[in-house]
C-alpha cells in the first residue's frame, strides 16, 4: 500500500492539550493536527496516514512503541513530555526499533533555564530530528518532515 | 509593504556547507534553501522575502544582528554553528532585538551524546523554537514556522 | 454540598503499610488514618470527605490526579514514595491540575543523608506544604491543615 | 509535673514576623502560636507548655538549646531560618542534646527551586520531622505532633 | 514442597529478546533459559521450579514482586533493562521484600562507558550478586547461584 | 593440546583470603576453587586448567597478565580488588592482551553505597562479563562461563 | 530633615583595618572615610550623615541592620568581609528590609582564583551595586554612589 | 604632557545602549559619560582625556587594547559585556599589558542568580578593581577611581 | 617574662565535653588537660602558661583571637568544632594574626566518611599543623608540639 | 611542485611576541622560526614553504583555515592561544579540513595547575600532536614532525 | 615479653628525607626518630620497640603491613607519601588487619589548597588518629599518642 | 665527561611496543629510537648518552627516578603511560629531583575524548615540556629538545 503510516505517540501530561492551561499551550487539542497537516502539507497530506496515542504510562508507551514495530509503522512522531528528560528505557526503546523517530514539543524546552534537567532529552539522543516550540504546529511541521525524509528513502 | 523579511544567518564552518563533508551534511548548499521553501510553502512562499549571510565572527553576528534590528526585520533563522554552545554574547543580543528567531541544525545536536557540551544551547534559551535534524529542509521548515507565527501576530 | 473533597494518594510500595518492615513504618495501615484525621479535628472531620488510592506505577498516579481535577477535588495529601525523587512527570502533573496538594512521608526523608538523591523532591516543588516523620499521623496533619487552607480560602 | 515543656526556637530574621513581608508571610506574629495551638488541640492544649526564643545569632541558639538541655525540656519546634541550609553547629548540637525536635517553615522551602541551596536541610538530618508551608500554622502543628510523639513515649 | 520457586523477571524492551537485535543479543529467546539451567547443573536442575514474567512498566514490575513476596518466593533472578539505572521505586520494593535477589544482564554493562549513567545501578545496591555479560547463560548462572545460596540456607 | 588454560588472577588484599575477616568473606580460601569447579562443571572440569597468582602490586599484576599473553592463556578470571576502582594502567593491559576476562568479587561491590568510588569499576570496561557477590562461588562460575565462551568460540 | 542617612557596615575581621596588615590594606583606618567623602564629594558631602558599625557576629551584623530599617536609615554601605561567601542569612536580611545597599571590598575578591568560594557573593545578590579593590576608596564611591541615586529617586 | 589617557572600553551589545532596552539601562547613552565624569570630579576632571571605543568582535577588543599598550594610554575602564564571563583571550591580554584596568557594569551581574555563569568573571581576576550596578554613572566612578590611584603613583 | 602564653580555644558545642556523649568523648573535661600536659612534658610543663576559652558563637571565638593578638599570646590551639568546616571567617582571622595555630580534634574528622562536608578544613589551612583523633590528649600533644616550636624559634 | 606547504598559525596575544613579557617568552619573535627550523633540519628545511600568519580574531583565524583549505596547505602548526581552551569553532574548523594540524604552546599549559580551565584543549583534540614548553623551539619542532609525518605519507 | 612494637612506615619519595629539599622538609633523617622519641617520652621511651621500613611500591606497602600482622605488631605510625590521596589498596589493607594506626605528615597537607586532590585522605578514614606540620616530631609524637592508646587498653 | 645523559624512562604496559597492538602504535619498538635520535639531530647526537628503562611498577620507576638523581642524569624523558593519569606519587618525585624532564606520548592522549581522565596529566605538571602524537619519533624530539635545554644552560 502507497504511502506512510505514521504513529503521533503523546506522553505523561499530554492528555488534556487544548484544555489545560490554554494561556500556555492554547485551547486547540491533538484533533486539530490533521487539518495542521493538510494546510502545511495541501494535496501530500494523502501520503501519509496518521494515528494517535497518549497515554501517561512510561511502560505503556514502550508497548505502544513495540506494536508499531510489529505492525510496521515507517516514522514515529513522538512528545514525551516529561519522560523526555528521565526515561533511559524509553530512548532504549528507540534505539532498537530503529523506525525514524522526530522529537516534538509544544515549547521550546531548551529555554526553560531555570530547571537544568529539563535541558538534556534522552528521547533526543534516538531521534533523527527535533521540532520544538511552535504549539500543535511542532507536530504538523515533524510530519511533514517525516513524509520528506521517507520519500527520499523510498526512491533511492 | 506586505510579507516577512526573514534573515537566514549562518554562523562559523557553515560558509562551504554543500562542499564540505558532503556525506554528512550533503551536497546542497544554501542556495537550494529558496527552492526547498517553495516546494514546502507551495504559493505562500512568496509571502515571505529571505536574505542570506554568513560569517565565521562571533562578533559579525552581533553586527548582522543589530543591522536586522535597525532595518526592521521580521524574523530570524539562526544556526549559530559551535557558537551554539559557547556564545553567551549571541544569546545577550536575540534578548534585546526581540526578533522572533528559530534555532536550526542541519543534523541532531542532541544526539552527539560524546560531547556534553553540545547538549547546551545557548542561542536556543532566547529562540521561538528549534528545528534539528533534517539537513537543509530545517531551514525551510523555519521559515515556514516563522511565516506562520508572523502570520498569527498580523491578524490578530 | 459543604464540605472538602480531599484525595489520599500513597505511591509505590506503600500497598503493604501496616504489614511490610512493621519495626519501620508500624503495624497500623491506611485505614488508621480516617481515626486519626477524627482524633485531631474533632467534629471539624466532618467537614472532610476523604477517598483513598495506592498504586506502584507512575502514570497510574497521573491518571488518577487527572481524574481528581475532573471530578473537582478540593485538595490531596500526597505521599508519592520513591517518585518523589525521580518523576519529573508527576511534579507537571501537579502543577497543571492546581489542587492544592500537600507532600507527606511516614519517616522524615531529609534525614536519610547516605543517600543524597532522597534529598531532592520533584513533588514539593509543586505542593503548598510538608509533613513528614510521623508515621500515619504525617497524613492527618495533612488532612487537618488542608482543611484550615481550604477553609481560609472559602470565608474570603 | 505533668505535660510537657516545649522551646519554640526562631533563628534569624524572625523576630519581625508579622511586621515584615506581610505579603509573603502574613501580618499574625508569633504571638498568636498559642491561639492556634489552643484551636488545634483543644483542651489537650494545656498539655503542653510553650516557651519561645528568637536571636539572629548562631551562637545564642546553640547557647539556648544546650539552655534547654540543661532545664530538661521535652520537645522543640525550631525554625532556623537561613541557617537551617548552612549551620553544621546547629546540627551537631541537636545530635548531641537528643531532645526530639520538629522542623517548621513558614512556607514551602523546597519549592524554592531558585536557588539550589536552599534545598538542603542541614537541621532535618538531626530532627524527627519536619512542617513546612503553612505559615504560622506550621508552628501549631509541630506542637500538636510533639505532643502526641511525647504522650506516646510517655504512656509506654 | 522441597525445592525453590524462583522467579525469573524481566524489565523493559526485554520482550523481544531472541526477536530484536540478534547481532548483540543472539537469536535465542527466554524460553532457552529452562534448557541452559539443566545443562548447568543437571541433575540438580530439578530442584528449581522457574516461573517467568516480563512487563515494560515499572509499577508492574513492582507488582509482581509484591506477589512473589505473597507467595513465598525463594529468590529472583531480574533483569530490570533500563530501570536497573533509574528506578529507585524498585531498589525499594527489593529492600523490604527481602527475598535474595541476583541482578543479571545479557552484555556487560560497565562496558558501556559512553554513557555514564548505565554505570550506576540502583537495582544492584538491593542484590545479594551479579551476573552480567553472558547473554542468556547470565540467567542460568543466576539461578544456580541463588540453588546454592538457598540450598546452603537451608542445611544450616 | 585440548581444553582451555585459565589463569584465576588475585590483586591486593587477597592474599589471606579465608584468614581473615572470615565473618565477611568465610573462612576458605582460594585452594577451594578447584573443587568448587568440580562441583558446578563435573566432568567438563576436565577441560580447563587452572592457574592461580596473587600479588598486592600493580605493576606485577601486568607483568603477570603480560606473561599470559607470552604463553598464549585462553581466559582471565579476576579480582583486582581495590585496583578495580583506581588502576587504569590494569584497563589498558587488559585491552591490549585481548585475553577473555571475567571480573569477579566476593562481596557484591555495587551494594556498597557508602563509598561512590567502589562502584566505578575500570577493570570492568575491559571485561566480557562480571560475576560478583557469590563468595568463593564467584570465582568458580566465572570459570564455568569462561570455559562456554571459550568452547563456542573453538566449535565455530 | 533634609538628606541621608548612611550606614557604613563593616563585618568579620575588619575592626583592626589600618593596624592588620597594612602592606595588603594600607595603614588607614576607617577614620579616614569621611575626609574621603569630602574629598569626593566636595559639598555635597554635607548631604549624607555616616554612622560606622563594625562587629565578628553575623547575628550581630543583622541585629544592626534591623535597627538601620527600624530608624529609617536611607542607604547602607556593607563589606560583610567572610561572611560575604558564607552567609545566607544576611542576604536574607538584606531581602527584606529593602534599604538600598553597596556592596563594598577593600581589594577586588574577583582577582583572588585561588580560592573559587570567594567568588561567590550572598550579599551581593542583594545589592544594587558593587565597589571593589580601592582600599579604603571604595567606601567613599559607595557612599557618593548611594547618594545619587538616593537623590535621583527623591527628584522623582 | 600632564594628565592621563584613559580609554573606555566597551564590548558587545554595548553599541546601543541608550536605544535598546531603555526600562533597564535607561535612556542615556555613552556620550553622557564625559558630563557624569565632569559632574563628580569638578575641576579635577581636566585631568583624564577620555577616548571611548565599542566592537561586538572579541579579536578586536584585543586590537584596541594593543593599541592602547602601544600608545601609552594611562587606564582604562572596560564593560566586556557577555565576553567578561566567556573570554579568556581579554583576560589574557589585560594580564600582559598590564594597564590598569576597572571593571564595569550597568547593573549589577551577580545579583542575576538565575545564570550561575555570570557570576564568573575572567576579566574582573586581572582587573585593579570592579564598579557596578549604578548604570552610566558605574563608569564615571570607574574614571575617577583610576584618576586617583594614577594620581597616588604619580606623586610617588 | 621567660616561657610561653598559649591559649586553648574551644567552639561551638565543647563547652560540655566530658558530660555530653561520654560513650564518644569520655567523661573529662577540658580541666584535664593542664594535667595530661604535665603528664607528657614533665618539668617543661612550667615553660607553658594555658589559658582556656569556649563560646559557641562564631563572632565570639574571632573576637578572643583579635584580643590573644593584642596581648601578644605566643601560640594556639584550636578545636573550631563545626566551625573548622563552614567558617572562612575564623580562617581569615587566623591568616592576620599570625600567631602559631594548631588544630585539634577530640576524634578523627576525617575517618567519618559518611559526611564528605566534614573532610574539608578551612581552619586547617592556616594552621602550622593538626593532631586529631586522641581524645583530650590530642591537646596536650598540640600544647607540646607548640611548646617545641616556639623554643626552637627562640634559641635561634 | 616537491615539498610542503605548512601554515603557521598564530591566535590571540600572540602578535607581540618578543616584545611583550619577555621575562616569561624571551625576546625573540616569530621571525626567529625559519631559523630555527634550518638549525634543526639542516638541508631538509628546503623541503617546507612556511607561511605565517596572526590575528586576534576567532572568526579571522577560521577564515585563514579555510583559505588553507581552498589553498591545498599540507600542514599547519597552530598555537591557537586562550581559544585553545574556549573555542568549539575552530576545533570544528579543524575536523573539516582534514589538513593535519600540530598543536603548539611556547610554555607547558599543562604545568598551569591553578587554572583548571587551561588544561582542557578543544584544539588538541583535533590535532595528531603536541609540542609544548620549548619557546619558539617548539614551533620548529612541531615544523619538523610535520614534514616526517608528510614525507612519510608522499612515500607510500 | 612486656612493652609494644611499633612498625614506622614510609611510602613513596620519603627514602631521602633528610636529603632532598632540605629547605621544606629539614636536614634530619628519619634516624632523628628514636631520639626525638626519647626526648619526648624520657624513661617511658623504653617501653617502645621500633622498626622502621619504607619502600616507594604500593605493593610493597601492603606486603609490610600484612607482615605486620603476621608478627602481631602493636601499632603503626604511618606515613603514605602521596598513596595517601590515591590509594584505596592501603586503606583497604589497614581496614582488615585492624592494626592501631597514626597517619603521620611532615608538613601539614591541609595547608596545600592549591591541590584539592591532596585534601582527601583514603589512609587517614582507616586510622585512629592525625599528626601533621611538625616535621620528623610527627613521627614522635604520633609514637607518643600510639603508647598512651596501647598502654590504656591494656591496663583496661 | 662533556655531553649529556638522558634517562628514556617508560612506565606500564610500554614493554611490549613494536609487538602489541601494531596497528595502532607501528611495529617498531624502542631499540629504534637511537636510530632516530641520529636522523634528527646528525653529528649533534653524539652529546648524547641515552639510557632506557621500563617497568609496570609505580614504585619502580620511583625508584629509577631516585637512582637518577643520585648519578646526576641530566634530562629525562618519560613516558609514564596510563600513570600519566593517576600518579600523584611520580609528580611527587619529578617535583623534588628537579632533572629536567619532557612528557611523551605516542598518541596524542588530548584527542582522546571519550575518557575524560585522559586528559588530566599529574606527570606534566612537573614537567618542561610535551611532545605527543609522533609515534617512536616523540621520543627523539623530546631528546633533541631537551638537548638544547642543557645546551643553553650550559653555555650561559
Amino acid at each position: 500500500m502507497a504511502g506512510f503510516d505514521i504513529l503521533v505517540l503523546n506522553g505523561p501530561n499530554l492528555g488534556y492539550i487544548g484544555k489545560r492551561q490554554p494561556e500556555i499551550y492554547g485551547s486547540q487539542g491533538m484533533d486539530q493536527v490533521p487539518a495542521l497537516v493538510r494546510e502545511l502539507m495541501g494535496e501530500k497530506a494523502g501520503d501519509v496516514r496518521l494515528s494517535f496515542f497518549q497515554t501517561n504510562s512510561e511502560g505503556g508507551l514502550i508497548d505502544r512503541l513495540e506494536q508499531a514495530w510489529n505492525h510496521g509503522v515507517h516514522g514515529i512522531v513522538f512528545n514525551a513530555g516529561a519522560y523526555t528528560h528521565t526515561s533511559l528505557a524509553l530512548a532504549d526503546c528507540l534505539a532498537w526499533i530503529t523506525i525514524p523517530c522526530v522529537e516534538v514539543h509544544l515549547s521550546n524546552i531548551w529555554a526553560r533555564t531555570d530547571e537544568p534537567l529539563r535541558q538534556r532529552s534522552y528521547i533526543g539522543s534516538r531521534c533523527v530530528g527535533v521540532v520544538a516550540g511552535f504549539g500543535l504546529l511542532s507536530y504538523a511541521l515533524a510530519v511533514q518532515s517525516l513524509w520528506r525524509l521517507l520519500s527520499d528513502k523510498q526512491t533511492i
